[in-house]
């Protein structure tokens, strides 16, 4: 899964494919003025793509004084990828178009499978037969638990990924099918999906204009997933954060006490052991122990399931649930505070299951940062919580497989041909 | 402080200048090749670059296939850059080529001033003098301590600087000269210090192959300073890593225990409160107190006196001393351990006063590093001190103005023109 540096017109012809996925149809004397390309250099590139059929010409519009010229437009509904989402205990798969619209949602629990093998195995019959039915899929992108070293296709952590880990995930899928299947950690992927799909905050401060501005084009922020695993994707500067082996914005095991519970990555203290699905779940548990249960049966119920029903009843006004709902905003908010010292986001999405504790676990995360980070900074970075539907998990795979398209579009060429035998080679 | 965009053709002459800043003597045709540029683009940067003089043909090399062709280069030399660094206790300034040697460094103890203000007006006299005297200075950097609001001008957290919390540093600096100035967080400044001048380090690691590709080309690392204050500067994808307001990769500030010490920031257990120049001057203080003396008379030394003297007494083999030293080095490990889990750089160079805690600090550090992070990361992360003089600090604010003339160089053409007016204009 080694990416190649994209050459400088690859570069170029990448910034065109983004500037009209972001803003729809454009004329090339609108795009050449947007990226500071010469009348030459846009006419070449945009040749390129309409022959490539990456691109295509929409008719005239209107452009600046009056005078009309011809619109370009990137059409996300004319092509497909596919979502694999991978967490410990399901795997899900989705058909999305361009613009990240699901058109169909798979469920797979892995417990139903005798072993890895098995599933590893019926997940390729599904990803054939979707691309099979659909023929227009042009990438597969996966998101996996992080700490994912990209170098060695594994992830690196067993806790969060027990059964998986003996599984190399390019060496598994990067030649099993017949379309390029990209690969990334799943909360960098979930940050890539609000990056393309969502929606964008207000920003209210006047101190944020460029900030604001810079959003507008790069759309920089972080995504904070909280769900069996705690990870972080952080985009900046318009792209994201990746580190030397591809295991930067590990939120989840970064400490928040040096000599707190030890975590299976070697250190203590991580976030993870404190606010993931799978540690509410054993604080649960250990209260059912207890003879003192917030969920009652929370021992046969799965790590998602027990969230769910901790949310429920707090939704209910159940004190105690209410009262653990709020402890566990306090450690999602030392994970904002670390969040901001360590990359100043303009914006924080949190997402994922824990996300679902709603508005009483985000002001008691909330408090946190208002007490713990300086005023200026705490009033300037806008925390919210993901306003994805519950798929966005997958919705991230499906951003990652997007990115790569419009990063490389050369990349995919050979494939939409094929598909498209009407187009003129 | 706020720096445009640049634009498309000022980004391809920039990277032109990075080219010839790191290779040296090179042609056209090994530039174009090396950046993926067209001859026609590479005839049309050179040729303006040439024409606003801030390269030059240097006559004949040998090319490929034994042809001959004309070298371009950047003679480092010709001009110069002020550096700036502001600590609390004190102010330095060096005169640097743009290779990042100093030609004279001037120390100027702000106790000396009656006020910040006569501090502030000695130090534009200083500048004011050095630019007249030279004549071929083009920028000046500045270095402050973090957190530093970029959109404000002024440093966020009072106890690392205190008599300087009421100065707003482009107000007070940016139009004070007839050359621009350019302002940065210090730790961030050392890590473009050492991405321009730093050596590079062996990568061994069989795994690192791309890792070392990447870093002859980029030089992605992280400078861990800790000095009066704890930083961090990251370079990822060739840059720093900034944040939304400027106040990103603040490590100083990142908690290691979120019950643990209060700091001025409004956070709890900030690592800065375990092992800064003033948390080490702080213990030996107690101790002293205590009449468990570690440093004879350390409540009448400054910081770094402190924090000498007791790196010399653990260097002649106190135990006490090297006990301390130990347990400083255990905190700067746990730092490490952040940083590599919020950032995996593929190496970590530290540096500031406590870096003279020498092996016995590191070795303490490594540890804890080999404990807490997962094997395959420890294994691959270089982890080293600074081999940069003690003037490293403010070679770091050196290296701010040199990469906003490398970044920016059409912003420097005018003063230059002025500077050499032989120029062909």
């Amino acid at each position: 899964m080694r990416t190649e540096q994209p050459s400088q017109s690859e570069y170029n012809r990448a910034r065109v494919m983004r500037f009209l996925y972001n803003n729809g149809v454009a004329s090339r004397a609108q795009i050449a003025k947007a990226l500071d390309l010469t009348p030459a250099a846009i006419t070449k590139i945009t040749a390129k793509l309409i022959e490539d059929d990456l691109i295509s010409e929409t008719g005239e519009i209107e452009g600046a004084r009056n005078r009309r010229s011809i619109g370009l437009a990137l059409d996300t509904e004319r092509f497909h990828v596919i979502g694999v989402k991978f967490a410990r205990s399901l795997i899900q798969v989705g058909l999305f178009d361009l613009g990240g619209n699901a058109a169909q949602i798979w469920v797979d629990t892995t417990a139903d499978h005798p072993s890895i093998a098995d599933a590893v195995a019926a997940l390729k019959r599904l990803i054939n037969d979707i691309i099979a039915r659909f023929g227009d899929v042009i990438a597969i992108g996966m998101a996996v638990p992080g700490p994912y070293l990209k170098d060695r296709g594994r992830t690196a952590v067993v806790s969060s990924m027990q059964e998986w880990r003996d599984v190399n995930f390019p060496d598994t899928f990067a030649d099993a099918f017949d379309v390029p299947v990209v690969i990334e950690q799943d909360a960098r992927a979930g940050a890539l999906a609000q990056q393309l799909f969502g929606a964008d905050t207000q920003q209210t401060d006047a101190h944020s204009a460029q900030g604001a501005q810079n959003s507008a084009q790069q759309r920089d922020l972080a995504y904070y997933l909280i769900g069996e695993g705690v990870g972080l994707g952080v985009i900046e500067h318009g792209r994201t954060i990746d580190g030397a082996r591809g295991t930067a914005t590990e939120i989840g095991h970064v400490s928040i006490d040096v000599n707190g519970k030890a975590c299976d990555c070697g250190n203590h203290g991580c976030l993870e052991r404190y606010c993931s699905a799978v540690a509410i779940h054993e604080t649960l548990d250990e209260a059912l122990a207890e003879g003192d249960a917030i969920v009652e049966g929370s021992d046969e119920l799965s790590h998602i399931e027990a969230c769910e029903a901790l949310f429920a009843l707090a939704e209910r006004g159940d004190e105690r649930a209410l009262a653990l709902v709020r402890d566990i905003g306090t450690v999602v908010g030392y994970g904002l505070v670390t969040i901001i010292n360590a990359f100043n986001p303009p914006r924080i999405i949190i997402g994922d299951i824990v996300a679902h504790g709603g508005e009483t676990l985000l002001d008691a995360a909330q408090r946190v940062v208002d007490e713990r980070v300086l005023d200026d900074l705490a009033r300037t970075t806008h925390i919210t919580l993901s306003d994805m539907p519950t798929d966005a998990a997958v919705t991230g795979a499906a951003a990652v497989a997007i990115t790569a398209f419009l990063e490389q579009p050369s990349r995919f060429v050979d494939l939409i041909r094929r598909q498209t035998p009407s187009a003129s080679t």
